[in-house]
């Protein structure tokens, strides 16, 4: 079993902490799970029986340990965490595509991978330099959602293109979102008949948005303001736009 | 001038942290400002400049103080801190509400005061016990929306829909936000004929929703989801639902 320390980026495992994401860990991907550390406050929880019976479903150890707890998660109330090996993913080909360029974030990616498995994505590419999927709080963020995703990093936008420009034979629709000189959401369609279903949703970062480069790339697309704040915080438009991806 | 301590909830005054926010609160709101500080690394930034100027314009004392920024900010690069005082607002009652019901998450509570004046809305009313709008990482991640709202706590839903159940001698819609049994949000029409433009959206908080009581105080309406997590974060589905209501 692993040491338990602090985590960093460079550790080949990571930790994935609070109830219902350890529970959906468990009942996706078991198998990168190396053991469960519970806590003898989540003793009466019902998610905590859960766990356990699914730790000895798969042969997974469990065990309470209060103080290894503390030290990874001193400042909330955490009944149980899964220590768990960083994995790798690939895009599935075939799939409509999330690309974020650079996204700091931790709070947010955690925020869009929830919301693109909840609407029906769960292909996320990812342009470095970017926040660390495996970061606990990205993880914690996504209530369990990553363990539903697939993931891939590139260095850059062109790169991903270089790799998903077609599907199937046929070009890929990139939608890029910006502010400047582009398309209103609501004029998009995105299953339009002789279009290719597998498009990708191109969102920049949370400070400059996407390059004019990167934004020439695909068709450039805006969501419409009323009010006058300068933007929408970024889990927010992606959020909108996976929703006018379905709602049609 | 008053005496720059770290937050608490129960001080009169408080920080806006960020050249951005800063800014806002001087263009918004300038009458409740005390003072601002401003750090010694900021004196390229252009922003910065800008806040001196409005700081003259509105007689406003400024001062470096790279000992102060770093109490109030001790983690992040700080160019600029406003200290200002708390201020009473009143909801208008003349116009659509967003309602918020024990929203307990800072970042949350932010967000969401940014995106709803992105969309349009203006007036918030919070359901005690409720994370304080005045907490500095709410006002910073509203990124200085908040000056433009205008927000008042009640103890119920109940209270709120006492005082604002009627508009003009009409019937405000209320539409609470659920996932059982609960009307598509595609299908509700915010603006049709003869139905009271002046809504009220309502939204239970992070952990539990709203209860089933207070759902039952309006229509009940949920946002599909395709996927299978458990729901949506709450800023995502405020969001959502706040751009369903300008996208018509």
């Amino acid at each position: 079993m692993y040491k338990i320390r602090v985590y960093k980026k460079d550790l080949d495992y990571t930790y994935c902490l609070g109830v219902f994401p350890v529970v959906e860990l468990l009942q996706k991907m078991s198998k990168v799970v190396d053991q469960v550390l519970l806590s003898s406050e989540g003793a009466q929880n019902g998610g905590v029986d859960e766990i356990m019976q699914l730790c000895e479903d798969n042969q997974i150890p469990y065990s309470i340990n209060d103080h290894k707890i503390k030290l990874l998660a001193p400042k909330e109330n955490t009944y149980a965490i899964a220590v768990l090996d960083k994995y790798q993913m690939q895009l599935n080909a075939e799939k409509k595509h999330l690309v974020l360029v650079e996204p700091r974030n931790m709070g947010n990616l955690g925020t869009i991978i929830r919301t693109m498995v909840a609407f029906g994505f769960y292909d996320l590419a990812i342009i470095r330099p970017a926040a660390d999927i495996f970061d606990p709080k990205v993880i914690s963020s996504t209530m369990g959602a990553l363990f539903q995703a697939r993931i891939q990093y590139y260095n850059s936008l062109s790169d991903y293109v270089e790799k998903h420009g077609t599907v199937s034979g046929k070009k890929r629709e990139l939608y890029t979102f910006t502010i400047d000189d582009a398309k209103d959401i609501r004029e998009v369609d995105f299953k339009a008949k002789g279009k290719d279903e597998n498009y990708a949703l191109v969102f920049g970062n949370e400070g400059a948005g996407l390059s004019a480069e990167d934004a020439a790339l695909g068709t450039r697309v805006m969501i419409p303001q009323v009010g006058d704040v300068d933007s929408l915080n970024l889990s927010i438009a992606v959020g909108v736009v996976l929703w006018e991806t379905v709602r049609k």
